[in-house]
């Protein structure tokens, strides 16, 4: 099972130093999701020499531009070079009139259809389901509507126990159904349980979200025990009035929600411009909460 | 006097191949102009070390994305960097629309004021003039609505005649003056015409940009012994009826073009998806025009 989230905008507000403005690409089992979507995504894509027609899912957290500007233009490319398939856009009720709007005066009639999904900024909602993952929105303390998102995997498969596959002499086609919970029965006409030939499943994983908000403990019930989380860190600790005033965190706060949430892992981000480097903040998160990253672009998480 | 343009962005639809979409900036003795503005624009403008704060006036073509997308970043990024004096903007009557839209739901009180200039697309106008330049826009013919812009300096100085400094001892800070027009007293007493001192002034340069458009002489006047006129290529001549189709250029037309208007020099540009390599490209067009340029990003031309 592939679950992992690869960084492609780390930079808060503006471009600059090489980071760009918010983005990430998910991968569940090679079913491409996009959350947030700032400038110049594509080249990010691009860059990074993924896919984005793969990608059939956007999760839009708000409406500020460094999470959405570079959405149009995605769409945009994605209807130039010819995709046909429906793609789920996940976000504040105005970003479809802010999509429609440009489309409208560009005169462009997608060749695919958009199926647009209204978040709701107050509540926490489950937004979608697939055979491979939940998604769910949170609330989040942000200046303007804002919402986090939490990636559930469904159940994951039980483990194959190797050894049984010569004993029983089992064929490949049938490892993965085994895996699902079927039996098997073999040459002699035996059967055997799939609880004997495979072992517990590892707890299904999950990844929580948290762009722009100020450090509150309203939405740790919703990323509590997250696999990893990512959590927007802006400042460093002795900006922590400017943080507040500016509803944001500072890698210290970050590293206070991971600990209290009881992360496994956090990864932190969305950097003000003030700091060419990003070691400072790193730091400051680790003494805290050690088992915490940079979003650096390009760089890719197992969840 | 300074009169050149350097290309951020030559790609048609899509950025490619580390193509961006279109944009170019106007450096008018030292005053920044913005041409259209492709996503990501405020990228290159980094990228290349120029200072976007120094843009005061910005020109949109029309409202295809790969020529305006980048724009609400860009002025958002202004805003955020303390920018105070305004940006004059010129564009279809949508854009504003646009532009408004966004900044209404990201809450957004830019601290400059923008002010909006409506282009028509129907005839040609005089849309600004300043001591340096004076900006006509006229019609192009595309899918939807869409302008060309001619850029043309006021009055060259006229030019000092070196021998004159020494002979006569002209303190430097008179140069300028006497260029202008002014006469010049020496220390005797004796008065020096300017016209004595200098030598005519070189004529004014022009520069026109020819964004999308269907090739048609319907837009020569306006481009007429421009001394450098930028033209979109956005095929090779063997796709002239996907040109026409699309309301394109080809290479071929574009320098038959340059030669019917008896342009100085021509710079070509909004190159395909489909080409790698632009050389073909540019050997077309030098079939019939031989002093074509090839728009690559970071060149800066002198008009």
């Amino acid at each position: 099972m592939k679950f992992e989230v690869t960084i492609l905008g780390s930079s808060s507000s503006t471009p600059i130093f090489n980071r760009n403005p918010s983005a990430q690409l998910l991968n569940i089992n090679e079913k491409f999701i996009l959350i947030d979507c700032g400038e110049a995504t594509q080249n990010q894509l691009l860059h990074f020499g993924l896919k984005a027609n793969r990608i059939d899912h956007i999760f839009i957290s708000h409406l500020h531009g460094d999470h959405y500007l570079g959405l149009v233009g995605l769409l945009s490319s994605l209807h130039l070079n010819g995709r046909t398939k429906p793609m789920d856009i996940f976000g504040p009720p105005e970003l479809i009139e802010i999509i429609d709007l440009q489309f409208k005066h560009s005169q462009t009639n997608l060749r695919y259809p958009i199926n647009f999904n209204v978040t709701n900024s107050t509540v926490s909602e489950k937004l979608f389901e697939s055979f491979d993952v939940v998604v769910e929105s949170f609330p989040l303390d942000h200046r303007i509507p804002c919402t986090g998102f939490r990636f559930t995997e469904k159940q994951r498969l039980r483990k194959m126990i190797k050894e049984k596959i010569d004993e029983l002499s089992i064929p490949a086609d049938q490892v993965q159904k085994i895996k699902k919970g079927e039996n098997f029965t073999d040459k002699k006409g035996k059967i055997h349980l799939s609880e004997d030939l495979t072992t517990e499943a590892d707890h299904p994983k999950s990844y929580a979200y948290c762009s722009d908000t100020i450090c509150s403990w309203k939405y740790l019930d919703y990323i509590r025990n997250s696999d990893t989380l990512y959590h927007e860190a802006t400042f460093l600790h002795d900006m922590h009035a400017r943080a507040e005033e500016t509803f944001h965190t500072t890698a210290l706060q970050a590293a206070e929600v991971a600990l209290k949430a009881n992360a496994g892992k956090l990864i932190i981000g969305h950097f003000s411009a003030r700091y060419r480097e990003l070691e400072p903040l790193l730091a400051e998160a680790k003494t805290l909460f050690p088992n915490t990253f940079l979003a650096i672009e390009g760089l890719t998480f197992e969840i």
